[in-house]
């Protein structure tokens, strides 16, 4: 663990038995944590309880990852929000991994700008965490808002959520990075793995700091 | 004036010569408002005052705009907001678009939704308007959350302001266009002109109703 | 209702029970009007009309609209043209969220440019229009024609109707967006939704001016 | 002349020396007609007339171009329109080129879509003519709305006239591509020489037919 | 026939009834001549067979056409090449489309610039056509290669053939865009009918000259 | 200081003027820190030392930079990496705002992934950092190689450095976003600010833990 | 064999019909050496084993590739690497093809830049071979990192593994062609073919050096 | 030289003085061939020739190149095509650093696909070759065209020569990558260097096969 973070397999592009064999392998492989497996495919969420004996298998089928072995307690304060509920199997994504990681991580989803009161109403909370990851598509303006509002380091990751010129994120993504909201950071579409891999590590420092 | 919007010149790409001659003949050909040109070198705005005698001349370096001839008397009430400082010219463009068009515009300058208490300690005055026109570069967010905040019609100008992704202004086009909010409405980036013209067709018909 | 337009449940990227669930808290949380769902797949528009007893339930399957509850007596005159065939079922969608704005609505396909005198023979009929929304794909050529042709508002929606550079519908949101016709505005490729609460936002002011 | 059309220099990219030696070069190789020389800088505008003694030299400052010998008696009758003022340069290049190749060539200027009544005056004239080349920037919507009104051959030239997602003429490029009247074609962006090379070659099987 | 061309069905983007139908009605409606539908779904090609008692209907599965009505007699001669054999249905759209103009036209395929001598082997063949098509997808080169061998005007009909950059055939359509061949015109991509038109235009002039 | 950040000013899109009046404003308004104006003109660097009598007036004519007033103690480590010498001015930028901000940074410039040996030389340095901020243009590889091999939180920078398929940065924008290596964070082309604002929020957690 | 390159059978775009008997007439036509096809539908890779009887077929499913006739005796020393277990497949179009023209080729999968140890530990090996082919995805990160470590010829190989703005393939091939690193040559993505090709013509001079 | 290539100064973005300091540097640091600085700005070529007393300094305007010390005696033979004259900057960039490669080369220019007669009259010459670079701009389909015409490897070299859609090198190089001739691969628009530096390594293979 070189770099602090375990490996994790890419479910997508690889086919149901590779995914479940690198599970395994790293499971044998690092004891000391749960083996994580994120993208997968229906296959490999269907196989995956009955895949691994002995062992306690956690499957979300909305953030389409799974879990072999038990979660490590969790420490540090990490929020994640969503703009619409489009966008939760992104959020679930990265509260899995941040969970896999030792994270304690809260989703808060749907409190989009079209409706700002949601999000002021929770900005009290917001206050409180340690980093904020902001999960957003089709115009993308959340993280912008967000990044405004609290202390805490922000990170935005756009969705392929919505259509016309929103489809595929890259308009999302493009208002990320262009934010006028300083230390604004984002993640690549729909890596909602990515974005809680920074914020662990965030917490980390936090921890040891 | 068949769609009710009298022809105006635009000075980019015409010689100082031609685009003080168009002036010139729009002025004659219809004397009941003033003649205007958008988008004007350097070398028009400053011969314009001197290009006219016996008329009012008014020159606006900033938004480079040339008007010949009184402004008539303002009705309705569009209010112009802009992201940032640097938004100012285009907005500029538009509030002189709208008096030479008889609509009475208000521009309130930089209330970016990086400091959100900027444009929410405005929402009272931003209700009271028949059209709010929203003018902003970078990551091209304001519009939605302000047409998540009021009744009235919203219009996004998207400026070429900033760098990177954001250089050009297509990342807030593109932003605005995927808006969540429902009903923004966007113009051509840093066309200000375009976006007084429909909020005075929108203003006519609320003047009409 | 803080910016006058009801919620509205965007039925793509939802599961069909969810939406359903939305259309029903939607109806009970604001019986003053119908609720609707846009963009619904097929489960949803098979399943709505058994879905709601005691209600009156509209579905457009070509439009992709599920309306519970009566619709609102309609005011106003808006004009939805579509350049082609192919157009109508984002005119329905347009048309169907006016009448739940309580706006009446006429539809006038397949007048695109390439026949010319198709929509000059309509051209009286589109200058009694209070807003005129027009939906074409390929070109995107129909709405900058028609916004030199009358003096009300013009909205222009882009559809992703064609193929080659026309698929998706960017080069029509582009041509829109390019306009050399003065004060035409564009929303999202697709997005007939978004033109409709726009063109209710101007007569509710025309109703009031 | 292996394809018929005679060699020409393209200006850019080229020192001006390169340029006035490749004219005359073209000129003595092909005494039979004149040479032609597209895209020139000003320094060779300038410096033209006084570079080939005993010569008629004919510059066009506006379309930058240059002609060395007289042109050969006009036959055929292509019509070149534009949408724009600012679209006149493309028209000019593409006009000089065609009497370059021995066709007359007339230019009707400014006839865009944003006031289609200047077009339909226009109509009779249009369609006597054996081609129609059409100029236009911004939306590019001037092409489809021609092609669908004359029967003779449309060539689409679109131009970098414009700012915003017009610059640099790819809207105006994409558009006319996707255009939905049947038979229209189009050059690169600017090129007005191309579409006066095609309309020659066309003007040759009218002549030889 | 204002502009010389009958009305043609385009088949995407409808469904199959409204396809028959129209193609019924536009037989009726012109009886001069044959109706033809363009990029037909297969349940169009399968049942139009069946569809049209007492009429000569032919379909062609690669080319996704159906034509209702005897052809005409073929004047003039235009050729269609490939690239490649996966560009060889966008041929067929093309050839059928001039056979349904009453132009008669030969398809040589396969002859694409990676083996030149293939070309070569054509060139007198080409060189007495009164118009060229040329069909390309991937690197798009052809028909620059074409324009430079031949006088007949040439026209380059991109394809979405192959894969990576090559993919939606933008790269191929950019490529005849930018030739440095004078005188090749360009059509949408996969666009054969549209070629067809243009050239039967020209062979229309040809003929009447 | 809402979010922890002080307001900075943006120098591009000001006139001199406004510039050196807003920092004169932020120091007035809050005498507790330095200002800081980024992306200045020539004008503002070369009037900026004679613009604040008896202030501290740090001006970096590589990284565009003006602070007005002393420099915090620094806390914390951060480390500034380049892939090339073209780079430095960005790495800059980020250094001088982390100093404001009360980070101690270092840089370390022309460390690219095409002599992989000269960061493997640095990599003791690199692992005792709180956090990494890397910076490169052309192929953006080096945050990716540099996020695989350290465990504290890594920010790539794309640079503008570069031409052809690099010019303007979106290329190695886009390779960060597309990263392999788990955690990394991107922020806009050029904006080192934005990662300073970041890493400073990481060395707040870090302080505070 | 005009350019020392046998023709190859490109599976896509064409039925499973043509593609059989395209190699089995390359297969009669040229007996010197096997036939190969390339990106074969799975029906090709079925009825392949049974459709060329008395001939050594081999079938990759995984490269989806289908060689008819025994392999050349290799000579030479190619490297191919990939950067991740999803790059595999074009590895192995890019090996067969190799052995098709008679060149030993070795894959080593899976050594990308998210854990440099991989490829270090490999690099003795790869400064052996001649030749260096680099199939990577994503961020496309590894061939400039590779290029920078031997003297061999390094051939860049983008592939269409990731999601977000790494789909397609697009943002490694531009962070490929953008390198940093001297005389990295790039190909479509996905194109193992063409690597393989370029790589047998450097073998070839090797070995006739 | 791990990589067998010595390191070369690359002006753009450097400031005048560190440029001729790097070469100095160097050249002192290598003796044992010339220092090399490509992409130099007018500031640099001119100072270059005074700035190495007691050396041998050879300046390029048009490659924009500057060379200290003598150069190795040539061995092997690339040659390096241009399409038309303005390509040949970007031709000379890459002979210059062959020629401090010790490579010999031959620049042939002028011989694009608009007129193949020239290409094939250099047919003989070019098949002697060990390795064709071929320079491009437009559409780019010189390569294409030669890389099925020889049986050394060939390299393609797209230049930002052109306009419209052709301007900056994008077409030009999508076309190249998209080629249908096997064994093509490209390098960055405008970059002859690295197309130099590649053929160098295959010559080098050539030599010591
Ligand atoms: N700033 C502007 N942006 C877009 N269109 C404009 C602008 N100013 C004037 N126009 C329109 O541009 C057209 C004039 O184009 P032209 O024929 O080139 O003078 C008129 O129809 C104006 O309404
Ligand atoms: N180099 C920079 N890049 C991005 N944002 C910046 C930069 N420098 C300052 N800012 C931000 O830009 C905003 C100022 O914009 P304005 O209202 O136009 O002055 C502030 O919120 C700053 O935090
Ligand atoms: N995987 C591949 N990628 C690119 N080109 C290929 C591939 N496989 C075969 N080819 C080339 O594609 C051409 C065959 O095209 P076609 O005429 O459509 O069969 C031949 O020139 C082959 O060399
Ligand atoms: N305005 C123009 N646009 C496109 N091609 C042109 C133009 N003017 C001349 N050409 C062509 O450019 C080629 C000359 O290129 P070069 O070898 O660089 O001089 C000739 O084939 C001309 O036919
Ligand atoms: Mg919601
Ligand atoms: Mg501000
Ligand atoms: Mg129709
Ligand atoms: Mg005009
Ligand atoms: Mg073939
Ligand atoms: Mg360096
Ligand atoms: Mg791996
Ligand atoms: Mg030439």
């Amino acid at each position: 663990r070189r770099t602090g973070v375990p490996e994790v397999v890419l479910g997508q592009g690889k086919t149901p038995g590779q995914t479940l064999a690198l599970l395994a392998a790293l499971r044998r492989g690092d004891p000391s944590g749960p083996a994580l497996a994120t993208r997968c495919p229906e296959a490999v969420l269907a196989a995956a309880p009955g895949a691994f004996p002995g062992e306690t298998v956690t499957v979300d089928v909305l953030g389409r990852t799974v879990v072999v072995g038990a979660l490590p307690a969790p420490r540090g304060d990490t929020v994640v929000l969503t703009a619409g509920t489009a966008d939760v199997p992104v959020a679930r994504e990265c509260a899995t991994t941040l969970a896999v990681l030792g994270v304690a991580a809260e989703v808060i989803p749907d409190v989009g700008v079209a409706g700002l009161h949601r999000l002021l109403g929770r900005l009290e909370r917001l206050r409180e965490a340690h980093a904020v990851v902001v999960v957003a598509g089709m115009d993308g303006a959340l993280p912008s808002v967000v990044a405004g509002l609290v202390a805490a380091p922000v990170i935005g990751v756009p969705t392929s959520v919505g259509y016309g010129v929103a489809a595929g994120g890259l308009a999302a993504a493009a208002s990320m990075l262009a934010t006028c909201a300083p230390g604004l950071v984002v993640v690549n579409v729909d890596n909602g793995f990515g974005a809680a891999v920074h914020a662990a590590k965030i917490e980390g420092l936090a921890a040891d700091g």
